[in-house]
């Protein structure tokens, strides 16, 4: 009787964390919307929305199964879809008071969504809304599915799970490779394919939306890492800690480095060294003491502050920096757990720093190799046989006027500018109060 | 001993439901106002805020026994306040460790304030502030805490709930009745009586804003109708994966509609969609499998977006959509239940076409007559009634120079235009570094 | 092994609360941020980040210690921070499955980092980054950390905790003194020493930013006093629904006052009034009956709107009104304690108005005055110290100019400006759909 009621206890716990999660898809769409110029900032936010809704019907259609399902001829590959489904056969109540198939669906559906929205940032201002449509299930069913089996189907009673987890033995926490590697390598080789942005130094449109996209962010991760341990317990807290500080830490890193580089602390780099903390912290928050998760944040957004300082010498155009922050700071984040994890943190992994196994170097560098190589080929082969069939670029006239107008119909704002009178009828200068806060100066009441 | 614990830890998550809810204040704060013009935003947010304050004080005054408390003389028309007058009388902890009064309030008044927040939609950008200030309480009182009586309040150990609920047996699992169709049928009334906007067209000043409102919604829903299961359980899982699946398919359903009827995929339509979906699945979370639900978001959706095709040509101006999206997907949620209810879903309901009995189809009609009819003959009088009393519409000259300046004394914005320059003393072109994203030209530093 | 249980639920509750509060650091950013010009927005938002990142390191290196340490000598000044260096050694799960050290320290960090980042709100538009960068870390160790170890840190098994707690006996249930007062006031005395703006009655760039970040502030206030019921209890449920109802109060309080004041009800004075409402509630949430904690909301708010009505005669520069709010708001709050604490209520206090003792008077003047003279004296002198040391403010041209571009190389927005065409090649006026809400005419599709 006594486990059932931890187990509802946990419930309520990963209830919660679901749900923080969910909130990351408008945290997304302002972070990259808030980067982008302002003609294609409804044309970023709607390929966020539309993969949320892509990646539900997929998932419940087949994607469950290929994902948890049992894995075909135990190959540790993918997963067997059939039982799943649809999911009807899972509406029964098992009894245990604690998670199920159907909270488990709704939990990895937005795992998934949030993986493909990173890749789309990869094609942001330049990709046909249509081949969007077209490329995000293909992608989801031929890489994120598979690689999401590797490292998240754990075996079970008699049930084999994925290879890179059980048999290779891979620690990532939750989610450097399926989730981040994958979709920063993606983001990268999409954005080969489609070539770069005709203007691709196009200045951020609204910096206030990109930096509350990323607070948004942190606040999803702690329900991403803090759900990874299934429950309310030791380990919740010591991933909750490890999170909130490589964040933290994170946002001194890039803020030195780009310091020094360019002389000025920046917003964006606060908040893009905020989430290349927490990327960094992903595969590792189980294995780090406190001190630990600072020096994760710190590295991780270090690397990526100083990789993005050769940016705009690189011909690549890795349009909102999804590889760098994802990819690269999945890596360093998991070559952290190599150099330093510390026994006395739950997951009870040894760094080889502090004297531990050289063995779980190859394990980890296996881990980032093989998901690294796979997604960028197959993404890459995918981006490239579409466009043979419809062309995934917008035309030049419709790049250079915007995706928003053209492709959308609509643009993002009707805000009169400051100084030229907010309404007809008002001229310039008319004295408003905004409460009690400003001037002095009255207007005739109305109602 | 067992169920106190168990109590415990479904309190843990109604906590934490109560806290997504209120998050929707803000959200429909800003899905209202960002699609507003510029000048009428500050209105529209403020109508919102101060229907939070207003319900507050009429919940804890009266509103609580009114819709909680017994019914008066066992009729289930209207409930007894006189034990719940100010809520003092429910300071005592009665030791279940569960729910009890003081959060059933604190829950409670979310969901009416909510209500009569989208109440308020149908009034956007015409109504003065002082009418507002009035009608709100009056609706509360006449409209929102019957309904919710008939709907929300269970028959107890001798004690008589509402008659929609106990003796029709209306099934609405939470609130599609009281909150979604009483709020859109309200404010088409509210639209009537006070005529349409001059600038009937105008177009949304800010579509970020609202896709963040709209966004923020989806993540408080989980909090609605995840709470309305009462606590962590299986059922609560349903409705969690349920009320994703509604929302993501209802994005897909519009966008299918919107590139058919009109040869674009919005985002405000993408966003509209999934604010149809979720309403649609409101009454139907705990009846309904995996595929049943995509089905009711694609629906729910569908026929929002279908019946908004015809938006320019009706001459009724339901101002933010309310009726559209919360009456009629209300409604189609509703009738899928007498659809396709799966028997296997948590309620046990099941829907006509999987051989469900008739009966259903009757009971359900009656929730929507009842609940439509009477919202709209209380609230058209209502209006009419204040609309006689004290003209519930700004002048023409207000109208057009907008509420926001000429009400409120406020703007909304102060920014300057992209181009001419950020700042006295900068010039056109002034080279900023917006981080290590931008281009590579320096300006002195200094600090 | 039932209390174990029990506190597992607690546990889920405990860690839902923490990321409630996370998102406080958007939502105060946001609402400081839209509070400032067009100019000053990302030196602003910067600001409360780099804090986040501050706090978190100077917590785990030594701040955990002086605030929850044993005091020192067992005077109630200071904790011992030796045993809790970097927390490397609390990685152990002490079996209870309950919130342990580690959940503690990220708790704390919180509340730290929101009392300095409300600090920052008083040197808004003219100070100098490098200089916040210096003052933050040595402001939070000789002011927040002492004064936090006073209030926050009681006594255990022979270990003395802080004075103003145990030995005087304050009631503040969840930091009225130790962040609101504190903060206020040192807001206060940081402009003092900087000096008011050149352009002090500066319009507000962004209403609607500052209503969400308001919205948001409101949101995690839950997770702040929830959390300070240390569980999932009835507790709880009273501090969350008299959160609800002084935030609501307090929209209403402040609405009054500036009606009659001003003439006007105002979006910025609401949520004004909502954030005054929510400070005065948090020393008070548990000693409150409903009616009781909408009059502490109700007064809170409306004493600090009436002072406000004097601001533009005063001449200390208060910048964003964070001594209004958080230092009146924090003594208002206290002094209805005093007045009208309800014993009915879980704390048990009652007011001198029902018949309380009056040495709840000195116990509370004590805790005001103590924490509001040590917090002002300190913050000058470490201000004026440091200004002698490295110049606080920004030069005359710096500050006209603005602090983002200048310090941080960006500005906010490249927005183009309504009617004046969206987009390079569109010219004005060319009809755009927005979706289904918009006009008819239609665009050249192009994907």
């Amino acid at each position: 009787m006594e486990p059932i009621l931890a187990a509802n206890a946990d419930l309520a716990w990963m209830l919660a964390a679901f749900v923080f999660v969910l909130l990351m898809f408008p945290g997304l769409a302002l972070y990259y919307g808030g980067m982008m110029g302002a003609r294609n900032v409804l044309n970023m936010m709607t390929m966020v929305m539309v993969t949320l809704g892509i990646t539900s019907v997929l998932y419940v259609l087949y994607g469950y199964g290929l994902v948890s399902g049992p894995s075909v001829n135990d190959w540790g590959l993918i997963g067997n879809p059939l039982d799943y489904i649809g999911l009807g056969a899972n509406m029964a109540d098992d009894g245990s008071g604690s998670t199920q198939v159907l909270y488990f669906a709704a939990w990895f559906i937005l795992f998934a969504a949030i993986t493909v929205a990173i890749v789309a940032s990869g094609a942001a201002g330049r990709m046909k809304f249509s081949a969007w449509m077209v490329f995000a299930p293909i992608w989801l069913t031929l890489v994120y599915f598979p690689v999401a089996h590797w490292v998240f189907a754990a075996d079970g009673d008699g049930i084999s799970g994925g290879f890179l987890l059980n048999d290779i033995g891979v620690h990532d926490y939750a989610g450097g490779t399926a989730v981040h590697m994958n979709s920063g390598v993606a983001a990268l080789a999409l954005a080969l394919v489609l070539g770069a942005r005709r203007k691709r130094m196009e200045r951020p449109h609204n910096v206030p939306m990109a930096l509350l996209g990323g607070g948004i962010l942190w606040f999803g991760w702690f329900g991403f890492n803090g759900s990874c341990a299934l429950g309310a317990s030791f380990l919740t807290q010591v991933v909750i800690l490890n999170t909130l500080l490589a964040g933290s830490a994170g946002i001194l890193g890039f803020a030195v480095i780009e310091k020094w580089r360019e002389g000025h602390v920046t917003s964006l780099g606060a908040i893009t060294g905020a989430v290349a903390g927490l990327v960094g912290i992903t595969p590792a928050a189980n294995t780090m003491t406190p001190l630990g998760a600072l020096a994760v944040g710190l590295l991780a957004a270090g690397v990526v502050a100083f990789l993005l300082s050769f940016k705009s010498r690189m011909k690549v155009d890795d349009t909102l920096d999804a590889f760098a922050v994802h990819g690269v700071g999945g890596i360093v984040g998991t070559l952290c757990i190599v150099l330093f994890a510390s026994e006395s943190a739950p997951a009870g992994v040894t760094g080889i720093l502090f004297g531990g196994d050289i063995s779980i170097l190859w394990k980890e560098l296996a881990g980032i190799v093989i998901t690294c190589t796979y997604s960028f080929v197959m993404t890459w082969l995918i981006a490239k046989g579409l466009d043979k069939v419809m062309t995934l670029r917008v035309d030049e006239e419709t790049e250079v006027t915007g995706l928003d107008s053209t492709i959308h119909a609509e643009t993002a704002y009707e805000i009169p500018a400051a100084g030229v009178g907010h309404a007809p009828g008002l001229g310039a200068g008319v004295p408003l109060r905004n409460g009690l806060n400003g001037p002095v100066e009255r207007v005739p009441t109305s109602s």
